[in-house]
């Protein structure tokens, strides 16, 4: 099983602030021989009538010595696994976790951008310090 | 600039043997403050008439302990680097070479296949003991 994230507890309990419940920690998808590990797994009650939202978060913290090869390996992990997940677990939505930082840093840049004009890429951007959730974004 | 992949030179001297001219080692794209480096550009006269077709090719051995953290690495970086080819060398097609016992074995998996599904993904397999391109494969 790879190593957490630095931010993982700090993810977990921005999900838990905002009602979320971890379901899986990691969610594993098999695929054949291989299981693929998504750091987590949640769901939220949305309406009593309309059922529960689940969610899939890939934590990256963007702290490697080149932030070119945090990108290609954020985009690597983030689109297998959201094909994964349409074979698996389709009704699950898939967010790749990363700081206000990185998203105020990389991600304006135009390298960064490549990624958040990709079709189906989805974003949730937190606080680390008060460990909350700012906002969740998506490129389409 | 990154280490060279194990099989340059090999994936070199195939190009060389099947026509191509190494035009680029390795092919530079600039994307506002960041360079992004492709292993190799290259050309080949097609037909007097037609021109010329150009290529760059990113080389992956697929040697690392973890065949999923290679096809993570291989998806971001083939995707990140195809996007900015179209934004900087619209004419230029990207593909990822590898030897044809990476695809006779994870590429043949259900993961592996996540791949090759992928609109726009594109292969050139090659022999490493012969120095030969073996075929070209295209997603779409």
């Amino acid at each position: 099983m790879p190593a957490k994230d630095l931010y993982h507890p700090t993810v977990c309990n921005a999900l838990l602030k905002d009602g979320w419940t971890i379901t899986d920690d990691p969610l594993i998808l098999k695929l054949g021989i291989r299981s693929v590990f998504v750091d987590l797994g949640a769901e939220r009650v949305i309406a009593a009538e309309r059922g529960s939202e689940k969610i899939a978060i890939e934590i990256k913290s963007f702290l490697s010595p080149s932030p070119i090869r945090d990108l290609e390996n954020a985009w690597g992990q983030f689109f297998i696994y959201s094909r994964a997940l349409a074979k698996r677990d389709p009704d699950r939505t898939l967010y790749l976790a990363i700081t206000q930082e990185t998203f105020s840093n990389i991600f304006q840049e135009p390298i960064g951008q490549l990624l958040l004009e990709e079709p189906g890429f989805r974003l949730m951007i937190f606080d680390p310090q008060l460990e909350a959730i700012v906002t969740w974004k998506s490129s389409i």
